[in-house]
């Protein structure tokens, strides 16, 4: 028989399916300085999904690193840090990287660097969230809350393949997938994005991502309200429950991640896609839960 | 002693405030041909804030005019109805003008015909929403989520001065105005815009647009929470409690227009402005809650 594979819905099931899987990623900590981070690494290693290695300060390493009994790699200051993790991931040492309290830019430096970096080249890098609002009944992926500016047609097509190949991790055997934008109609003008997402939604069809619905441009509401797509009289193989939503440009992916958990109560994972490992990426306002659940994001979809 | 200006935090003091200074506006609804509009005009008639002059068919006239006792003009189709409205307006036989089951871009057509439309000459049209979330101490301003695809500096600066005029004529003293970007740096060479925020900013302190407090870019959580402004160590005029927001385009101001009505239970109110009148235009998605509320709020505007 083969093996029951259920469709991942929220966090707590993607903790259990990492239990259920024995899954175990060493995970390596970029300067882990500050307490936020220090407890989501402890709850994700108490879990028993990750395998943590700290790259830290002395004093860390002296209090909290071995009060837990973790790895640790004594580094002088984050940059130094930054270095040191990626170096592991190159070794396969490592399977995942996570930023601890640290500038970002000081972090991708590293991650970027073309002789110690760990992006292959001509690789697109770009962020990936996956999120749980109270309002919807399912896990909703979107990309890109924070790295790419404005995507071109290469980068967005790449965008489109990580995010099937994130549902398809969480066991969404078909995942809809819409290209958002302001309105459903094609635009070339004025939003010249709108005609590759015809392009994009044509490759989907001949098999390109794997199994997968794609379609846009489609608004918001149509893409995650069946009513929205009703009252609209719009047809499309999305039927107003996206799995994934694509973003025109960082301006509509970062207000969209902040708006949801600003006003919506909405719980966030996150990682950075494109590298050989997936990185970890916490901004300074995100809590100690949303740590944790990228961390076990970053498990899952770890080679 | 001087008139007591106290501040409107939610629609339902909006509409006391309306009733109290026996505000009511002729109101020119532009085919009435849905349940949808006939309920929310009703409503706000009822309530007192506005009188209705209605563009219908034959058989609306004789249906839901007649009942209540309405006027009418018949019209027999569309686009007559459209134009018969702005003609109202330009003959100062009516102070609002509100969109039925039409299409927009009829009623464009005829707002913004060189002849016998309503928009000044080198007059900016741009949207402007009015929004209580339930997680939002007091209204939320912002524009644009409908008409400027991608706003240009004379624009924008519109987009600011409406707005402030917009919290003043709901007595806010001092209102303040978040020019949103994904993070709080200037940014040229990505996001040319960010250096014209650095520009209102200076000209909202000059006093150009009236009392208010301008600043930017800031994120929406930055704008939005004192808690994320701490975080972040900013130090703004802000202090996390915006009033108004705006955005860099029209996909920013549009998705989330839709993420919080679809999921955060939002209320909104929405106008264009620019118009010698203001004109209610609701989608076809929007609640009769949302239409009645932007009655009122064009009824306060409304000079």
């Amino acid at each position: 028989m083969p093996e029951e594979r259920k469709t991942i819905k929220d966090f707590k099931q993607l903790i259990s399916l990492l239990k259920e899987r024995n899954i175990c990623k060493r995970t390596v900590v970029v300067w882990p300085e500050d307490s936020h981070t220090q407890e989501s690494v402890s709850q994700a290693a108490h879990e028993g999904f990750i395998e943590p290695i700290l790259v830290c300060s002395e004093d860390t390493e002296k209090g909290y690193v071995r009060q837990h009994g973790f790895q640790a790699i004594i580094a002088h200051e984050p940059a130094e840090a930054a270095r040191k993790a990626v170096e592991l991931v190159r070794e396969q040492k490592a399977d995942i990287v996570m930023k601890g309290f640290l500038n970002t830019d000081v972090l991708l430096r590293a991650i970027l660097d073309k002789e110690i970096g760990i992006l292959p080249k001509d690789t697109v890098l770009t962020h990936i969230t996956a999120a749980k609002l109270p309002e919807y009944h399912k896990l909703l992926f979107f990309t890109d809350a924070a790295v790419i500016p404005t995507p071109t047609d290469k980068q967005r097509r790449e965008q489109v393949r990580y995010i099937v190949d994130f549902c398809h991790a969480f066991q969404i055997e078909c995942p809809k997938v819409a290209l958002i934008h302001c309105s459903e109609k094609v635009d070339e003008r004025h939003f010249p994005y709108t005609a590759s997402y015809a392009m994009l939604k044509e490759e989907g069809e001949t098999g390109a991502f794997g199994p997968c619905r794609i379609d846009g441009p489609l608004d918001l509401k149509t893409s995650c309200s069946a009513e929205a797509m009703k009252i609209k009289q719009i047809d499309s193989p999305i039927e107003g429950e996206a799995d994934a939503l694509v973003f025109p440009d960082i301006e509509a992916g970062n207000l969209f991640y902040k708006t949801i958990t600003l006003f919506c109560h909405a719980e966030t994972a996150a990682v950075l896609q494109g590298t050989i490992a997936p990185v970890v990426l916490p901004s300074r306002g995100d809590t100690i839960e949303s740590k944790f659940y990228s961390l076990a994001l970053a498990s899952l979809i770890s080679r």
